[in-house]
């Protein structure tokens, strides 16, 4: 079982995957899609989609999850972010059935054990619970976060 | 000439294509893609993707534009309708190399001459305009409006 986690954005769409081997949580990749302000919105589109596509076609994920987008901001970024995590939903959905979402509260409570742990202790928790030499990057650390809260809220590892 | 316009929402988003051809702007087509609430939003968002890729595949416009979001509505608005708009604006530029955007206050004011009219007056000059028989649905009228503007703007009916 590979579970692809996504973190969405217009300028850093982080992806991390993880596979569930005996049980265990074994990290297999994570980065992120950077888009730059010189390009328009629709060229930072299309990039989040291919590389969602690429990213699925190279790792041939089972199930992919995405983080929820936290509404309480101004609504230029809600519509900037929306737009984004359109395209990551829609090129991740072409290539499978259906994907799983989760709150940043519901990832933070279930990776650091506290709904509003900052950037640093999910970055720290990730790299202890995948065993990392490295920290991750925060948004490719967001991305494996979800697809740990994904793995734990379907007890894959407990099974 | 050809050019698509394209009015996004998770619902109903419109579609509308007009040709220029000796300075006159010719109706060609229009309609609406139509997604269902008993379907997941990432299943809404794919049959929104998918279905301004095969209008593009059968008319092959040269031109997209698209009509910009009004911002001032509550975020959970905002977030769906970015979603399906971030989706329809990566399936055009994937085709083609970029589109154009206008605001609904641009588009009113172009087709009607009033940036407040309501929807039935859309409807109505689109109807005079391009010489309909009948009355386009809400949606794909102001698809054609936003057409008609990019049409005006850009002058080519009077080139």
């Amino acid at each position: 079982m590979l579970v692809l986690g996504i973190d969405p954005g217009l300028k850093h769409t982080g992806f991390g995957l993880i596979k569930i081997e005996n049980r265990s949580s074994i990290y297999i990749g994570s980065g992120t899609i950077v888009t730059s302000v010189k390009q328009t919105t629709s060229q930072r589109l299309v990039i989040i989609f291919k590389g969602i596509q690429e990213i699925i076609e190279y790792y041939k994920p089972d199930q992919v999850c995405i983080e929820k987008i936290f509404l309480n901001i101004n609504p230029k970024t809600t519509l900037l972010l929306g737009q984004a995590r359109g395209v990551a939903i829609c090129a991740a959905t072409i290539s499978l059935s259906d994907i799983y979402e989760y709150t940043s509260l519901q990832i933070k409570q279930t990776v650091v054990g506290y709904g509003h742990a900052n950037k640093e202790q999910v970055q720290e928790m990730v790299k202890h619970l995948l065993k990392l030499s490295d920290t991750p990057h925060s948004d490719a650390a967001d991305a494996l976060a979800c697809a740990i809260t994904h793995i734990q809220h379907n007890k894959f590892n407990t099974r």
